[in-house]
């Protein structure tokens, strides 16, 4: 069980923040960031677009989500810690969104940690969408870029998570394996080495005594299992002047 | 390969933060703090105990450490950026304490990341320093403690670091096998999965090529080799009054 590249001359970089605080340390020199919420702003997002979305406006204040409400063509979503905010019909559940009408809808989604991390990030030369649910898709897109790219956790309440970390580490798996990528930072090692340690049991993973009992606590466990299943599209939502599009022309899974 | 505790009726809890700027989010309830920076501030601190010194007063500052250079009894010693500062006799290689003439004296001290973590956690009820070379004594003490543990990693220039993850990793294995301790951070069951993937090979989770890189030039590979052997030493340097000393009772190794 190896977590380094076998190779030393790879052209590009694919390292893994595992903080949003932390990204002014890592930013220098990317050319993708793949912004990760896993549990659940990006699988919502990713859902929203595999269901028709037309667009995705990340705002910072609940007001600002407020504000498109009950507009024509619009979706106003907010959540705070893991709930819908008062007076909403839509949070950051995924499940919302595939059950929901959000076809050539515009969704104006403020959430806890996930949007924050893509305003952190806006000024990036590419911002991309990362989940499970697009994993391959994503993938195989990084695959084709002559960028440095960086995996962008957005934790949760400011603290590493799991399910972000391990994401991160298997995307970096598979660019790793193209030979093309390698990867400089103690984080991106450890990123890795918990994909490997946890890749058979995904949600295994979540099912750590104290985290079960917070997402029994916040009924979101048929969300877990959605946000933890592998390739339910190939949509890559990236960002265009400050909003979120599926990208036009995605490289197809082979 | 299971990270998690077997029973959940645990007394106390051991959790890791893996940077010093995350200490506030981690250190509510927590009695005693284990302060890490494997290369190489806390493994020289236990080095200059195991070899007779008798106080070592953390400072922030390199001024603050020249101030005492040349009094009678003191040795300052400082460190910035993995090198000794001009002027200075000792910085953080513990193999100057281990070779030159400690006994008795006391060490004022200035590191990078180490005595800044130290700072930090200056009010904690109890603060020991850990390290690879005193691993089973902490451990066996830590393990005697009825509070709750937090494994404080200082990390590398604000950012993760594996070898301090590992390291917190190694202890929070041995003090859950205990049944007496439970995890409950995502962190903490990160760094149990690191630990159980390098523990056959401690030195080489840092033979990575870019951290090889880092540690060549430096010159500090015989100090990582120093730093990664375990349980050369009983001693555990333990906060009292603004210093370090030599904890007074210690349990020893069985």
């Amino acid at each position: 069980m190896s977590p380094r590249p076998k190779r030393t001359d790879y052209k590009f970089r694919v390292e893994v923040c595992f903080l949003p605080d932390q990204y002014p340390l890592y930013a220098q020199d990317m050319g993708v960031v793949v912004v990760i919420d896993i549990l659940r702003a990006t699988s919502a997002m990713v859902t929203a677009f595999a269901h028709g979305a037309e667009r995705i406006i990340p705002v910072a204040t609940v007001e600002e989500a407020q504000a498109y409400m009950g507009r024509e063509g619009y979706i106003a979503a907010a959540e705070r810690n893991g709930e819908i905010v008062d007076g909403f019909q839509y949070g950051n559940s995924p499940l919302a969104y595939r059950d929901g009408d959000v076809r050539g809808k515009t969704i104006v989604m403020t959430t806890t940690n996930g949007t924050r991390t893509i305003d952190l990030a806006k000024n990036a030369r590419k911002l991309v969408i990362g989940s499970f649910l697009n994993l391959t898709a994503l993938s195989d897109w990084l695959a084709a870029q002559d960028e440095n790219i960086l995996l962008l956790c957005a934790g949760w309440r400011g603290k590493f998570n799991l399910e972000d970390s391990t994401f991160a580490g298997a995307v970096m798996d598979r660019l790793l394996e193209t030979g093309k990528f390698g990867l400089e930072e103690d984080s991106s090692i450890a990123a890795r080495y918990l994909f490997m340690a946890a890749k058979k049991n995904f949600l295994g993973i979540l099912k750590a005594a104290p985290r079960r009992r917070r997402i029994e606590q916040l009924q979101l466990l048929a969300d877990a299992k959605y946000c933890l299943s592998s390739d339910l599209t190939d949509v890559i939502p990236i960002m265009e002047e400050g909003s979120l599009v599926p990208m036009r022309t995605p490289l197809l899974v082979p």
